[in-house]
């Protein structure tokens, strides 16, 4: 696939994944795929990665339901980032915030300054 | 300093991090840091990255002048990616378009979606 040939993967085979809301911009997560989940990502339309920790297939939300469905997919100029802007279903946190990213440098501190969703 | 000793730096002792223009939301590259250029940027307020391809120190507009200067900075659940809200001077890339992502999947190839700045 054309798409895919433009990436360039890592020695380890994976790309890094920077997935933001399409409706509010806010930068959601950072994660990887290989080559196979970056292929059912872009036919599926659902974000699919490649968990690093668990060395395998990882479907955002399959068990949480806290999918994300692709709007755009971009990459960068050297083909080693790709950027998705994607619906986000509730939270794309683990820990239940809509962010990754809640945790904010305030005073030379990691603040929370984002609220769970419920 | 505390904000550091959150961060989970790889085997090569690095950390993700995602540069987004402040003003327009736009993602504008994925880079690198290292312990000491991640202590610059948060004591300087001016993004400095690590170079994976020259393995150096590598300030962001050192000799473009297209700098960034950080706005806000942000550290994700698992700690192993930043976020920095920034101010880009000019152009992110270095191909000379505002944000690195500048090629979108458009029916299954990679368009340039984006002007070159001035």
């Amino acid at each position: 696939m054309a798409l895919i040939d433009a990436v360039k993967f890592d020695g380890k085979g994976l790309v890094t994944a920077v997935a933001q809301d399409f409706e509010t911009n806010q930068v959601l997560m950072v994660a990887y795929m290989n080559r196979d989940t970056l292929a059912e990502t872009l036919s599926s339309g659902d974000m699919v990665y490649w968990s690093r920790s668990r060395q395998k297939r990882w479907k955002k939300g399959e068990t949480s339901g806290h999918v994300q469905k692709v709007r755009e997919a971009y990459i960068d100029c050297d083909g080693d980032a790709l950027l998705f802007r994607i619906d986000q279903s509730v939270a794309a946190c683990h820990e239940n915030y809509f962010s990754c990213f809640f945790r904010q440098n305030v005073g030379g501190e990691w603040k929370v300054v984002a609220e769970k969703m419920e």
